[in-house]
């Protein structure tokens, strides 16, 4: 029983700072404020004590004292996550890794990273892209959200229809455990059948079964050419079944996104100087991109894919002509989910299906929608049958929205189970999805889980009540 | 405490008989010396029973009744592995899963594959080739071996080079724990941030948390081209050099095998009429298979290569000219590991490094043998930086071979270690490697997987005593 856990943290400050300096606890409010919220709709949640150590060892030590106290630890990462996964919703100690920088090694030899988890992802990847080696998984925050955090949700991007999620490029992790033991999950290598992964029950487990500092990270050569094209479709059921095609015909493209018509014109509105002209009778597009090392091949691919999306009732394709127009078309579509949110109340599920039955998915939504009285703007990695769907408070009131809306996403979520899915693709279930998981897992596997929290975290301090209570 | 297990699994012969039919269950002498043994040394445990059941549900009953009288549990796929990870060490109920061989699905709309796990990996290969479909993942007993113990493992095989192993087409698995109960771990999806990553928890558990009946697999596109080349070495050391050279030239073979010259003999004299020239002075071959959709690049790729090769004094290369002579080629290589076993008494460590750190395990193995008088023939997935080290008894007596053998047999392992990798690639710890997983974990992650196991198995009837005892 944490009985008052607020009084506790800070209880304990003086340990804190012994533990890992005074210039690494921090209790002013405007700190605890920058960390009372992530990019999860409109929560905030205060913490006590915010603390940022420096490595592994110093990680230990604050677990150790608040493993010994059952004082609550939230891990984060850049709060960027999107299902409440780094909200402190019990107040207590917030342990950032954002000290936790160094890139330590770029093994060019054998085509691996060893790094801090504090490290932001676009920092390295283009440390490895400067080698010429390539770490494919990076949300659209790749910005500023953090290895660390990326591990924690299984993140995915745009890349991971053809190169995979994170948990494809995690070998080895450096994890310190809620009980303050320091372990290594694995080992080096790209193949491993040496006890139980405990390295893939890491990924994805949201911070809630230990604190990862360090990750050995698979790279791949960089390819050196990509070719990008936006396909407008009238109909987006269509542009839907568009994807699946691509993939029956051979093609594994390196991006395959799907963008309702609202997410674009959302995006465009957000960013300035950013055009791409849509054609009154355009509802959807579809952002493909193939990448290799060979022009030619990638020229037909592009040609190839082109006559597949004109079957499905396509407008005038536009090719990106310069790194330029690729790079504001990858600016667009990166940029929709802010854009989207920026526009009003929301909230957003991360549905994913196998991909052929996208279309099934899309036209599902937009039925319950009207059942239930609200609109949605899709987009998403549909090459993976990975689909945001942002349900937008609009007109609703706040009784629907905090009322029956609630029906309309189990119903959604039922959909997406009835077509052999589940209810995140890479966003996690942290703290706002979780009320729905045992829509997904029976009674069984939430007690297998619930189990493996309790072997690693047996008093729960460490990211207690994300994923399940 | 299993107290009299043989007589447990006799005693209940009839409720067994009851759920799963008469004709599924088996006490004959002759049925149960056929299940006494897998491909790992010369080690036999006789059964006191052997059951095939056809169904997860009578898998399930079964497991019940053993779960509730504690008796000891073996689950099989083809015996084919090389741990003794199948061996019923302990007598109870031998479980095949050889009656789940259906196909159940080749979803071609969604790239996957429902299947029973009793299916032959080869069988499996074939289905989905026939249709266009890939499945990588193949052990060289791809004829016999079967899905679900594909699965167990955690396999490899030699396309894990560029496609990666078993757990990277594992989307969803339906097992039955033992303590009775049908779960499925996850979702038909390729990506998934839904709980803790219950499906990789289970691919590579060698059969000791449940038993899979049913997995949807990932498919990819079938390349249409491959080419094949065979590179001779004076110096197996400089072969082994040549390998990560080639990754970081920007090069992803296919396949990317390693094999001494005893190991290609002890092949060639095995198999009628299969002969390839080995000049006298020739120590070590690479064979190296590039695939793709187009030709004109596979043929630079392997112009790029074999350049590379010629860096480390190789010898004239052989560049398969036909299907024919790829089928000999991989024919020879897919059967070193028999051929080796067939020569002399031996044991078989599946080390694991990564690629680059080659050369020095090799030299370090070599230099171990020395110290404590052991020949070994080494051959592997070199691309993965996995080496098979099979060590010959030859000469060795037998206190040797049972005694001061286990010390070198350490020092290989410690090596490993030391250079980033581990004792297992993708033949796992099962029985005979058991005594040396401390190496490379801790008291802390040998404790959390005890802990797994307890959550899963909490009489510890299914395959107790592998993994750790």
């Amino acid at each position: 029983m944490i009985a008052t856990p607020k009084s506790l943290a800070i209880e304990h400050l003086e340990a804190f700072r012994k533990v890992v300096g005074h210039s690494a606890v921090f209790v002013d409010k405007e700190v605890l404020s920058n960390y009372a919220h992530d990019e999860t709709e409109d929560l905030h949640f205060l913490p006590d004590v915010v603390i940022k150590p420096s490595s592994a060892q110093e990680v230990s030590a604050v677990l150790t004292i608040c493993n010994q106290y059952g004082i609550p630890v939230t891990p984060r990462g850049a709060g960027t996550g999107l299902s409440g996964g780094a909200l402190p919703h019990l107040g207590g100690v917030l342990l950032s890794i954002e000290r936790m920088n160094k890139i330590i090694d770029i093994d060019e030899r054998n085509l691996q990273v060893i790094t801090e988890s504090g490290v932001i992802t676009e920092v390295l990847q283009e440390a490895v892209k400067s080698k010429r080696l390539f770490y494919p998984p990076d949300p659209s925050s790749r910005g500023s959200c953090m290895i660390g955090g990326n591990i924690s949700e299984n993140s995915g991007g745009p890349k991971a229809v053809k190169y995979g999620v994170v948990k494809d490029y995690v070998m080895n992790l450096e994890v310190v455990l809620p009980t303050g033991e320091i372990i290594w999950t694995g080992a080096n290598v790209l193949k491993n059948a040496t006890g139980y992964n405990l390295t893939q029950l890491i990924v994805g487990s949201e911070g809630t079964l230990g604190i990862v500092t360090k990750a050995v990270l698979k790279l791949i050569p960089l390819p050196k050419y990509d070719l990008l094209m936006l396909v407008p479709f009238r109909d987006p059921v269509k542009a839907c079944a568009a994807v699946s095609a691509i993939f029956m015909c051979g093609y594994t493209p390196s991006a395959l996104e799907f963008m309702e018509r609202d997410a674009l014109e959302f995006a465009m509105r957000f960013i300035d100087n950013c055009i791409v002209p849509i054609g009154d009778d355009v509802q959807a597009h579809l952002l493909i991109e193939v990448d290799g090392n060979d022009v030619d091949v990638l020229m037909r691919e592009i040609e190839g894919i082109s006559e597949i999306v004109m079957q499905f009732d396509c407008g005038e394709i536009l090719f990106a002509e310069d790194a330029q127009q690729k790079a504001e078309l990858w600016k667009l579509r990166r940029r929709v989910a802010e854009a989207v949110k920026a526009n009003s109340i929301y909230k957003e599920e991360d549905t994913v299906v196998p991909r052929a039955e996208l279309p099934l998915l899309l036209k599902g939504v937009k039925e319950i929608g009207k059942k239930y009285g609200f609109h949605s703007v899709c987009y998403g990695h549909a090459g993976d049958g990975n689909l945001h769907v942002n349900i937008i408070k609009g007109d609703l009131t706040d009784e629907q929205w905090n009322g029956s809306l609630k029906k309309g996403i189990v119903e959604i979520f039922e959909l997406v189970k009835t077509l052999g899915g589940t209810i995140s693709g890479e966003h996690g279930i942290g703290l706002v999805q979780k009320e729905y998981l045992p829509i997904v897992f029976e009674e069984t596997q939430m007690r297998l889980m619930k189990q493996i929290k309790k072997i690693f975290d047996p008093n729960n301090i460490l990211n207690a009540g994300k994923i399940f209570d």
